[in-house]
């Protein structure tokens, strides 16, 4: 992604924190992550992520998706000896659609939402409006992607591990690689 | 506590999620928990706890303590095998003065923050605005009270076991009692 784009991505991110009263420090703003799964469509499939706080035991996000954007799918698998990744999405403002493994799966032509240009398996439906949440337990294939309004997300976890998580689409690469031009 | 004391408390919280831009679901807004640490003076010494999520891995809370309302000094022990609870306090709203055990430490009369009625030991000082943080290691004391406006505090923790917080003021109580009257 072009640094360009990059930063485009971060500032549309802010707007969002602002619409959902999200209050962050200027340190925070300029740390937001633009992540573009290195598929080179970040308004389609990409996330912007602030971490608060990633530790050992706990970690803490708030997260935007643009209208419309989608996170691709993947698991969180165990890692250094720890069982993979637990979280709970609450979506503090918009619309998040989050698609999980698991039982009630509807077909893809049944799901409300648009499918993403990505790989996607599983369509087990979960729809959060704001103030609502929903619980991703360890190796649990999920992806999700937000509304025509677009969508801010906390996200409450154990330690974040990204570079084990395992994506679907084999052509996804989790580090997202920023040009300088 | 009054029933009807704990109703108004919730009340009273609720005035402060909105105030930060905290949407809650009606379930949520029914089971905020009032805990008045068995003192009768919840005014002063109190706290108004919403807990998002709490499993044997992670725990998310969202807090409202009232204008110069104080959450007692106490610390997160070891419980069943596992270490003690850590967690980060971040502010959304407001102004918290947090004091906490280590380096750095001041005089009672140093503080910024007035001395609530309840025994306070430790005095090492952070204030946290909206949008700032700090977290919190096991086995650290701690006690904190909001501002003159009062302050919504989102809480990211381990697995939270509040029966086995060890509280510096022997008169406290962690359980609410509600009376019907």
């Amino acid at each position: 992604m072009k640094k360009s784009v990059y930063e485009k991505m971060q500032k549309r991110a802010l707007e969002y924190y602002e619409k959902a009263g999200i209050v962050l420090t200027n340190d925070e703003k300029a740390r937001i992550e633009v992540a573009d799964f290195g598929l080179g469509a970040v308004e389609k499939v990409g996330l912007q992520i602030l971490t608060y706080i990633n530790t050992e035991r706990v970690c803490a996000k708030e997260m935007v998706l643009l209208p419309y954007q989608a996170c691709p799918e993947h698991m969180h698998i165990p890692t250094a000896g720890v069982a993979g990744k637990e979280e709970t999405f609450r979506c503090r403002y918009g619309k998040v659609y989050l698609y999980t493994d698991g039982d009630k799966q509807k077909s893809p032509s049944e799901i409300e939402a648009p499918i993403p240009p990505t790989d996607v398996t599983v369509f087990r439906e979960t729809i959060l409006n704001a103030g609502e949440q929903f619980t991703i337990y360890p190796e649990t294939l999920h992806w999700f992607i937000a509304g025509e309004c677009g969508a801010v997300i906390s996200e409450f976890s154990t330690k974040s591990t990204d570079e084990t998580d395992r994506f679907t689409d084999p052509r996804i690469t989790r580090q997202t690689v920023i040009e300088d031009l």
